[in-house]
Formats: structure tokens, sequence, C-alpha cells
């Protein structure tokens, strides 16, 4: 990552400014059997961040409302101010003034990406106040810091399809690379939030280390079917190669009726379901809008039946990634 | 697999036009990164088969060259003959008279699919003496019959690419799946055997059979960059993602001098170096044919050096597959 030493009259811009207000998107990450290297965007839910130059150095937090008073207001513990000041210092501007208003219009520890939505929120919002006219990718490393301290692991198939839209593989860390898939344009995503507890940290922890080649091997074909059928338009083809073998199995143990919602899911036309990112939403893939409408409503009215709460979503992939509100 | 049930004048026509010579590719399986589920043919070397129908029924081997006296005559012990047999008895021909000729034109036992040329050249031979219009895919279950003999393992990485030509994604084993990449037009392949014994099965059983997670995402993360790479015409990503961390540390140290040879080939200009299949023989994928003719000539030279043996073989990827010659 190079530094991005950005002229003053940029600095002045942003001044003058003065506020701005960023949409972010929510993302599906893993994708099923891409555990931990894909990732694609969706235009609803996200998060708003909104951002002010000010005159007093440092970063404020001045309000953070849908989050039922669980994210820190404290600048050093936020994830959203903490990889602002990565990005700050990397373009030799560690005292600029800012203060920071985040809105979450999605749920938290939903499997959707929350953290990252509003962290590629307030990165976009800085770089579009200062001019910097790079391509958005550049801010990955910045937005990963945030997901660092946010799951207690600097991973990417959140923030890299929040920050460049559309659906991303994250080919390796080390170096970062990343690639823009494409995707069939009539692909629908029904996605229903069941409110239960399932944190990232824990979610990650009951997966297992040592796992057997035999099922690795049928994991990358699958990936590797995935990615051809994305590439080839070819919906039955991401349909039969959206298996995993390796992490749900684990994972949908800590989903209510999570093999029931997947049988209703199938029944009713779906392309592919599963679970989004480390749960408890999941989600799944349609060739039209009402199917994943019909979805919805029957996965949240089976949620119900059980006393669990739930949010649906219905949505095409989301190929923009954060706009200016 | 459906039974290929074909008309009796199919079988006439298959008598009148008596004998039939047909080419079949060597394959790479593997490709670095995707053990078992990726492979490619190049347009040399390849085996030969004369087929023959005659009166008498049953199937035998009349001549085998190239072979040094290391495959089997026994039409029962043969996978060119034990691959027709088992087509012509899902087409009702069970008891149609065929006298073979094999005449090896690659080394045996070399990692380049010579089992999966013979049994293909086989295949396509009886295919196109009874006039069976279908698919040559439709042959894949038969060719694994004969893999299955040969390797003790009834895979696919060679026999699909051999059969369908170019380069092929085996997605699932069961049920069988096959999906065929796109390739960049200009890539050339360098493939060196060194003349060292490193049996199919043995190379087999020393991969490990538990692997950890960590290294089975870097893996997918490689195959995702490579697939990706062959539909983007992307070269250096495909050379960025030729990267193997579960089975080349394993295999390579059955072939004298690998790292060398890789270090060689790399600075020579190489897109990519790794094992072909299970060994010993080594690719590189190169943007011209100079390069991999550069390639060669050095790792043979080195080869000679250290007392080894070798042929190399320079080839565009092989989109054709078999051939009647």
């Amino acid at each position: 990552m190079e530094d991005l030493i950005l002229p003053d009259k940029k600095v002045s811009q942003a001044k003058d400014s003065k506020t701005i207000q960023v949409f972010a998107p929510a993302t599906v990450a893993n994708v099923v059997c891409g555990f931990d290297v894909l990732g694609f965007a969706v235009n609803e839910p996200g998060d708003e961040v909104v951002m002010r130059v000010t005159d007093k150095p440092g970063i404020t937090i001045s309000k953070i409302t849908g989050d039922n008073g669980r994210l820190p207001l404290d600048p050093a513990k936020n994830t959203v101010s903490v990889s602002v000041r990565h990005y700050l210092e990397s373009v030799g501007q560690p005292h600029l003034g800012l203060d920071i208003e985040l809105h979450k219009k999605m749920p938290i520890g939903s499997g959707l990406g929350s953290s990252s939505a509003s962290t590629v929120a307030g990165l976009f919002a800085i770089k579009t106040l200062l001019g910097d006219d790079n391509d958005v990718a550049k801010l990955l490393p910045f937005a990963m810091k945030g997901e660092e301290m946010a799951c207690g692991h600097g991973h990417a198939d959140n923030v890299a399809p929040a920050l460049m839209g559309g659906f991303v593989l994250i080919r390796s860390y080390e170096p970062l690379d990343v690639v823009r898939l494409p995707h069939p344009a009539g692909l629908y995503c029904a996605i229903v939030f069941p409110d239960v507890d399932v944190p990232t940290r824990e979610a990650r922890q009951i997966i297992r280390n040592k796992i057997n080649m035999k099922d690795a091997v049928t994991q990358w074909g699958n990936v590797a079917g995935l990615v051809s059928g994305l590439f080839m338009n070819d919906i039955d083809l991401i349909g039969r190669s959206m298996k995993d073998v390796l992490v749900e199995p684990v994972r949908s143990m800590l989903i209510p009726g999570f093999y029931q919602m997947r049988d209703m899911a199938m029944e009713l036309g779906a392309v592919s379901f599963g679970i989004s990112g480390s749960g408890p939403s999941v989600f799944a893939f349609t060739r039209d809008e009402q199917t994943a409408h019909n979805i919805t409503k029957k996965l949240q009215a089976f949620l119900t039946g059980i006393k669990i709460n739930s949010n649906s979503y219905v949505s095409t992939i989301n190929d923009k990634g954060p706009r200016v509100l």
C-alpha cells in the first residue's frame, strides 16, 4: 500500500465542503462454498455516516443511532473512527478535525457485514471529503483494520464487496489480491435475519482447524464451479456449486431451523440457500423478485412460529458500493 | 449416465469401415492449485490406437508398441480394452469383435495422463466406428473405469481434458459435473519429463489426509483466482494464482531438483511452474513459444547434469481432444 500524500489544497476543499452523508451496503460473505474468499454487496440494508470537518484537531463521534446503545462513542474503540484515523495517518493528515455521526440502518451481529458497512461508509466519506481520486480499492487495508478490531480477524470478504460493490474474490491476503467477478444481471437475493445471538468471534471459533483433504477438494471444486457460473451467466451451475461441506454443517447448528428453512426456500424455487457470513442471517438466490419475496415471507412466518423475531430484505446485487446521499 | 442404445445399422457400418486410427492427447492434471479438479490437454505428446472390427466375438489386443513390454496384452487387464468393453456393454453390443493395437507415443508413469490418453483414444475409436453421435463427454464414465484400474482411483482430471480438449473443471464426482473453461489463446506449455520413477498410486498415498483449514482457504482462493484468470484472459492473475500449499510441498520431494528447476523456469520468464499430475513431469506456462523452448532446454541440461534422462514437449493447449488420423 503506497502512502497517499495529498496536496494541502485538497484539505482546504474538505474544510469548505463541511459535511457529507454516505451510505454503504450490507454484504453476504462466504457465499456458501467460498469461506473467507467470496462476498457480494446488496442494495439494502446498509449503514449511513454523516461526516463533518471541524476546527478542533482529532476525531469525535457525536451520535450513533439504531444500535440500542451497543456501539462505543469512544473514537479509539469504534471501527469507523479507527479505520478513518489509519487513513488520515496514511495521507499525512493525522490531526484533521472530524465529527462523525453513525446511523445504523441494519442489525448488529447479523452476519450481514454490519461493521463493514459502517467502516466503508466512514472511509468513503473521508475519501470524498479530501477529494482523493484513487480507486476505492485502495481503502481496503484501512477497512480491514476496522474489521480486525470488530471481529478479532482482519478479513476482507465483507469490506471488499461493501467498498467495491458487486461480487468480489479475495484471492490472497498476503499480499492482498482482490478480483471483481461478474454476475448474472437478473439474480435476486432474499435475506432473512433471525434475531438470535451468533457473535462473529464465536462463530469462527467453532470451525474445525483440521479438515479432510477429500472435503477440501469437494469445496474447491464447488468454489471453481461457482466462479465459472458467475462468468458464464449459468445460474444452474451457480446453484449446483453453492454447497458447503466444511463450515455450514457446524455453523448451521447455531441457527434454529436452518435446514427446515433451506427446504422451504428450495421448494419455493430458490437457486441456492445458505448462511450469510457467520450467520445467523440466511440468504437465497432467486431468478426473480417475486420468488425472493415468497421466500422471505415463508421463512419469517416459520420463525414467528418458533417465537423468533426476524427482519428480511430483498435486493439485487449492488454493483456500486458506497454512495454519497 | 443413460444407456446408449444404437440401431443395428450402425454396427453394420462399423463392420464395413473396418479399421480406424485415433490419436488422444497427454494432459496436465491439477494445474498446480486445482488438485483433483482441474486439467488441460496438450498437442503433444499423446497415444495412438488402431481399432479393427473383426468377426470373432470379443476384444483382442494384438500389439502394443512403445511401452517396453510394461503394459498387458490381456484385454481383461488393459485399461483401453476394459473401458471399451464397458462402453460396448452400455450400447448393447457386449460381444462385438474388436482388435486393438496400442502405440504408446509418450512415457508411462510420467504424470502426463499416459493411461488416460490410451483409454480416450480407444473410446473415441469405438465411438467413431459405431457412428455414435453423442457428445464425447458421455464417454467420461467409461474412461474413468479405465483410470480406476490404472491408478486405483477413478479420477477424471486427466480423462476429461483428454476427451473434451481444452481446460476442464471437474466440479463434482458424485454426480459427475464437468465444466469446460476458456483459456488465453497465446498460452504455451513447456513440459519436461525427468525419467525417474514416481508411481501414481504412491504419489497419492504420501498426500496428507488431514490438512489445515487455513491452508485449504489459501488453496481455494487460488483455485478461484486461476479460474477467474482463465475467464478474464488475465495471464498475470493466472500466474499469481498457480500456487499450491498442500500437495506440491509433499510431491516435490519425489522430483530431484524441483525447486531449482522452478527457479530456472521463473527466471526465464515462465508465467507459472509446477508438477504435472502426480509427477515427475513438470510444466511451465509461458506467453510465447520461444520462452517455452528456452525453459525445456535449460531444464533438460540441468537434469543431464545430475544424470537424469529427460524428454520435453512444447505445445499450446489442445482444444480438440482426440482425433481420427
